[in-house]
């Protein structure tokens, strides 16, 4: 009953190759419309970063799985709160391309213009994200 | 003295045939006129929610002749409080029909899609409540 | 030197006759901008909703005059308060006739839609005749 | 799995007697210690003013189910809220009986120094309730 | 329903004369017993600040009764608000006697050592009762 | 390095003569300029009221000569503050001319419609100087 | 060098053996005593609550290593927030046995007296925790 | 009406010999006594430091008097604010003699151990003088 | 990782040549470019007042590097903070030359028309910067 | 004139030698004692951390000056702010010794319970140093 957003950071693993965003964002989209998720992913080819927000354990349950998921690895939790109302109701997984992500935006709330999630504060993370959702064209 | 708003949900009952609805209404609005309340209903053909806001006395008759009516059951208060301004003043009891009660809008408050009032938060349906009366047409 | 911001509820007595209405007004209005007070009144045949706003002492000796008038009674102060600015600056005594209380406006901070200052809180009070002064003609 | 609690007053009934109330106290704690329910319960052999703490849906449930004892009426919600803690967790239900009630102690929240709660605000009741819980023996 | 607190201060009139104190406490506390007003009273043979806490309407009938009285005059309302809990609960007509209104208290919030309740801003000469209330002896 | 803002009243005296206004702009703008100082100056041949604003020695310096002009009297500080940013930057000695001094914006700030600083609350006249700043041309 | 809190729920699954928390305490305490993880954990022989606090990676890292260990299931975040100061820096995992869950105590924070992290809220798991450190001998 | 307190600081002048304090003190005692001001001074034979709170009209024709004394110079007024309560309100002028101004208590508030108010900003000022009216014994 | 701002002033050294200001800026760039770093800077042939953004460390070297710079002294700090979001991310460094240190706008946060960061207050300057950076054209 | 306190972290360099301590506390004594400067300085043999409180002129050059010596490198800003009243106002240079920096201090402001200020945020490192001049003998 408990509506929660979770945001996290992960890298690309050796395991990754090119077509699997597709992949991921068909099957993301599959099982977050049955459970309730919606959320925003946005990717560099070399680091994820991705909102996921629903239900406490459908977003607790999809993150476990998302954890064993080998394409990519060192998964980083920047933020997970209680919300009233939904940042990305849209999209049951709305995608940022590579294309997006220019430096000028980036480097707003970042310490270089290279997209690194690893290497931002929770807060400047959420407001990058949520910067994105309002401003550039999300697939 | 003391105007007041009452937010609860109820469940349809095997009572309920879909001719009810208008008889609802027209009850609500002659007693509702009377006593001064006003307020919005939502139905999605299997939950309803409600908001009534007038004085605190009448607000408690009506809710408690509410949870006599066989139609509905497993009624829930989502939120009570004083006010000093009404919301839903412009109509005795307004009404969003399931039609109104789109996906999105129902998600962005809510755990899922369906419209389902019992696993809500309190914030989350007044909030939905309020959106929806400035966003879609009542009748 | 302290100005100050006096609201207050009365009854007409049986002792009113609809001419007095001018009388009144005019009266007013002539104190009223000798003592520095600008204000605004309602009258709905049945209540007056008075708000007298200018220097301390004048705005008590005015209410006292007031209270010893017979042409109302039950005098009910509903808010007093230090400002630093006014309100109803730009009239002596303004009037919101009867036409101007529509059951709209009184309802969405009474309890019913007749107007009856008596059985509201001082803040909504205080909440109407500001909305008033600010959407409905002032004679 | 909302923490929930709610206060309202209601009236005795012709129905009552003088040893209803040990009834009352014993049926409540037994349903209220299997339900989560803890909470506080006073009585000047006219009034009853009750605070229910527990889980969202099982104060809905008993409340409605008080709601349709017969012992008494005129049931007024006075407060209902979210909450993160209880306040009488000590107690599956407290009993505070009129000699606890004395003037001073009502008087300090109330327009007299009888118990009526239903001439209370609801911040001034549960204040009251607060109050009883930690100056006089609770039975 | 309305609890509320009124503070005003008046001058000693001609027709007072020094046994009159006693009168006033006494019908004072008569009244306001009755109607479920207590509060307190300085006096320092020249001016009176008094704060009666109560029912809304009954401090207002009560205020109108004490402008009737021509044993003072100019009276001047200093505080009027909706409160929660009483100050001053313990006394039906608190007395605090010109020996207690001793200099230094008075000049703590006052602009003299001279009690003049008439130069003194709402909020010092609220706070002036509050901790005579506190620290003197209240007959 | 304490940018200061000071505002005050005073009295024209009986040295005063009409042409001594435009004598003492000349003059203000000229030291005003050299020191930092910006500020606004209302006269209605009556009463003067100025804001000062600049560095802290140079707005007590300048303060303290102006005391010592005899053409007024009867100086009266109303308000003194460290800011961060000035409000009447623009104009060395801005002027407000008794023809701009208006009834209404007077008695929207005052007791009464005639100009009188004495009788205002900081906050009152500090309002009044920033309302003039924006509305009326200043010279 | 994020210092942040996690706060999570699990249940015990079958593979779970009496013997296995003395494991997990010891293993717990020499890998967090490395990383510079403290905390907290709760058991009742069904549900596990705890809290991790330390570096912002190690937290991820040793989550994700808890996340993988069979002796629990069904994981469930409750809070995660960067802090200023730890709250249980005295232990590298402090234990609460079962005997120290009292019912009074879960009471305070849970919708009933049966210790079920699943059911709480998070402010009310945090605060429960918080209490515990604070009341009971930690082991 | 208007309660208020100054604070400034200023030089000691060539014409102060060292017996002028007691002259000071003595009359200032017997003027603020009879204007209804209190205030605390500081001095160590280089620089005074002067609170002074009462009516409004009385701190400036006093603060103005003080101007005019050519035992010292360089008036810097530090603060001046509508108070509601003295902090003083114990001595007509209290002092605060050299050997109380130690360097410690100096130093907590100023840029250096040596007294000199001309480089304090005014909130530390403030300060000081609160803490010394605490903490020294005063003459 | 921490995204700091750093404010400070400095002092033209005479070692100081007109045509330093472009090569300050290309290398002021190039650094900054691969380190991170945006940032303003403003030069009226006497001052220098620059904000420097980015992360922690780079914004340290970063100034430690420019201390050693001989064609300027007296090196300032005026603020320094972490921050979420930067400010002048569009410029590694943006220039704001002499002719658009307008004394209007230099006047507004200073003591002085003339541009002098040394005597100002931390907020002063940094909202000085702000403005700038919004109002006229960076180079 | 403006009272700043600035927060630094630094590493020992090759340089230092075991005896430089007692010479750095020596000069820094002296050196601040002049200047106004007070502090508190921790030093684990390999990181130092150190708090500057005094006027904002000189803790820039002293911090210059520390800047320059090559017995330390690497130095880092942790904070920088006006105050209005120093925290460390009883030691021209406080000084923690490493005996003093114990691991359950450190950690519970670190991420690791060794002393390492290059990886606080400021907002911990202020908290840490404030806490040990409560706590622990300052030398
Ligand atoms: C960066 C990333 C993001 C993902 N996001 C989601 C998601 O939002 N929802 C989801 O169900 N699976 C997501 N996945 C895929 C899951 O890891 C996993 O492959 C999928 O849920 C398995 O589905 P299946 O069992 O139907 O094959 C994501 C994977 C990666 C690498
Ligand atoms: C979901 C629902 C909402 C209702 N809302 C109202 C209402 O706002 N006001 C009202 O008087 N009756 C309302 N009613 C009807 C009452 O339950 C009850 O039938 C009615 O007040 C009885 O009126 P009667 O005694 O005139 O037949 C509602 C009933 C349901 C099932
Ligand atoms: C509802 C009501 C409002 C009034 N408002 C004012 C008022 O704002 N100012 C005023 O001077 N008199 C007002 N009066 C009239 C006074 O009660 C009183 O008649 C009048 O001040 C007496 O003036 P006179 O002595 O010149 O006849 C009001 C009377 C009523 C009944
Ligand atoms: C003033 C009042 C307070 C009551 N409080 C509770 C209560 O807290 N919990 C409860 O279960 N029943 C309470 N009851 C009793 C219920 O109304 C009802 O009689 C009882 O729950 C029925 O239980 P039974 O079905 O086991 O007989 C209360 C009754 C009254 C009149
Ligand atoms: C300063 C002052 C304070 C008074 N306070 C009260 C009071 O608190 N309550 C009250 O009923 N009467 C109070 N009175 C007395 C009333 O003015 C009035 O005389 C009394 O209520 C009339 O009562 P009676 O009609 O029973 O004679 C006060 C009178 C004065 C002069
Ligand atoms: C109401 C009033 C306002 C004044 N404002 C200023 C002022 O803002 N700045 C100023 O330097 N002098 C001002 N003066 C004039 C000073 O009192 C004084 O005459 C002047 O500074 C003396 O300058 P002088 O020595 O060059 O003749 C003002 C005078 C009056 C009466
Ligand atoms: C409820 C629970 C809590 C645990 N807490 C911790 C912990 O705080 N730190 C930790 O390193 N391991 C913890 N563990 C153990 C890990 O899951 C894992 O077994 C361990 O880190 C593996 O260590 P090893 O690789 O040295 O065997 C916990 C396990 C359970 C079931
Ligand atoms: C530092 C200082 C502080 C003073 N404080 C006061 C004061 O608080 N009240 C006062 O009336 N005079 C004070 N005076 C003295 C006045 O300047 C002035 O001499 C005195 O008010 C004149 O009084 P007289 O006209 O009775 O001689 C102070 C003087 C100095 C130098
Ligand atoms: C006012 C001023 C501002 C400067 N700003 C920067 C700057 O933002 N970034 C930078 O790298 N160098 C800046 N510099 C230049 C540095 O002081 C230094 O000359 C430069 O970083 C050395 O680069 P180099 O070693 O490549 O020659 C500035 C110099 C001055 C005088
Ligand atoms: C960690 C550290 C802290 C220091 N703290 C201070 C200080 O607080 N004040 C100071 O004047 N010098 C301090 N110094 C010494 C200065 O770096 C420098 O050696 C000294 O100011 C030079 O003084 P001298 O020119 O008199 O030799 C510190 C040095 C180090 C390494």
């Amino acid at each position: 009953m408990f509506l929660t957003r979770l945001v996290y950071a992960s890298k690309k693993s050796p395991k990754f190759c090119s077509s699997d965003i597709d992949d991921i964002l068909e099957t993301a989209r599959k099982h977050n419309g049955s459970l309730g998720i919606t959320g925003l992913l946005c990717f560099n080819r070399q680091y994820f970063l991705q909102a996921l927000e629903g239900p406490r354990s459908a977003i607790n349950s999809t993150y476990y799985r998302i954890t064993q998921d080998k394409r990519h690895s060192d998964m980083l939790i920047l933020s997970y709160e209680e919300i009233r109302e939904r940042n990305y109701g849209s999209w049951n997984m709305g995608y940022v391309p590579e294309s997006s992500l220019t430096a000028p935006q980036t480097l707003k709330y970042s310490i270089g213009s290279e997209f690194d999630p690893f290497s931002m504060s929770s807060k400047s993370a959420c407001m990058l994200l949520n910067d994105l959702s309002k401003t550039v064209p999300i697939i």
